[in-house]
């Protein structure tokens, strides 16, 4: 028998990953142990595991061309790099989005790397993709960090790293990727996968050939 | 701590319903146990509930016309009705799918509905949609069974129930229903929501203006 609180967060959990609860601010203060424990206990990692061996035999049925048009995007936060840590002071999400909190925590630029995707990162630089991370931060005020933290943590050898720029104030995370994904198309690049910890970096347009959804229960960016 | 094949099936199951696992046969084998825990011991019940309390609240925000187009579009198997006892003699999904078994096992009539979406149905109508039952089940051989399952379990008052007929046969459940749904905009109607327990409910042309995924971590439909 699961307990009830546990019981709700499974259930929250399930409804937020198959995207069926939207627009949402907070997670349900309810949730707060059982999602400290999801996300430290092991749980998380070994989620994040399965996927990733998904996109590994994914990846291995795809016969690459040799033109170097062979594409993958990758987000960046809770993706690529964790923010686990800072999460952790807003009560893994049940506490509401605080702007100048997360700038103030990107800046110092101490993100880890989530080990499974730094391997995924790692396998397709060496078999010959294009690797596109596409982020959501700021360029002006959180690129230089950034570009450095993702250096720190590994990720090295990527085709390039795109930030929102200020043309794209006020767009949505879908908009605005699914923009930046029709102008790599338009480039000539086959987009084969694209993988992120939010729906909203796999819907809208120019969608690639297949999504890989990550967990992530501490926040929705729409 | 959570043990390490309940671990696994969580991840399993986390994997699925995001969509990440595709053109599965069967459940491993590893995962029969806690498959049938999680059928059979509440959770699934639970995760049913919360999604529709989502999709009730969603309902709430929608301004319906007075014209007679406002639609809403439900799969039949393992949405509106239960498979489960079936599948329990099938090692809840470990077993690969028998066409000629579950085709008995239709025709018996017997499915269960499923309470919470039993409850959905009837408010949906209640508030006047119209409600549109889409199933990839064969009108020939089906028809009669499942119109008169639907019927003995509650299902009164649809707008229409849609079989796959000999025209469709071959195609896939999301191209037969991207089809249909094609057709029902086409006639006027406005898709309000579509509800099902398979992505390929839910994915392709025509789809409404949310979606909802039920849980189901017993099969997969392409």
């Amino acid at each position: 028998m699961i307990p009830e609180g546990a019981s709700y967060f499974l259930s929250w959990r399930m409804a937020v990953e198959a995207n069926n609860v939207r627009e949402w601010r907070t997670v349900p203060s309810q949730c707060l142990s059982y999602a400290e424990a999801y996300m430290l206990g092991g749980q998380y990692d070994r989620d994040l595991d399965m996927i990733v061996d998904q996109i590994l035999s994914y990846i291995n049925e795809i016969v690459p061309s040799d033109d170097g048009m062979d594409a993958w995007i990758l987000d960046v936060d809770d993706t690529c790099i964790s923010n686990l840590f800072y999460y952790r002071g807003k009560r893994y999400g049940c506490d509401p989005f605080d702007p100048a909190g997360f700038k103030a925590w990107a800046l110092k630029g101490g993100c880890p790397a989530i080990p499974a995707v730094l391997g995924l990162f790692k396998y397709l630089v060496r078999n010959g993709f294009k690797v596109f991370l596409i982020t959501g931060r700021d360029q002006e005020t959180l690129g230089q960090a950034t570009t450095d933290n993702l250096h720190n943590q590994g990720f090295i050898g990527y085709e390039r790293l795109i930030f929102k720029t200020a043309g794209f104030k006020g767009q949505s995370a879908a908009a605005y990727k699914s923009e930046i994904r029709r102008r790599l198309e338009k480039e000539g690049y086959r987009i084969w996968g694209n993988v992120g910890d939010q729906w909203s970096d796999l819907q809208g347009e120019c969608l690639g050939s297949r999504a890989f959804k990550l967990p992530n229960p501490m926040y929705f960016v729409p």
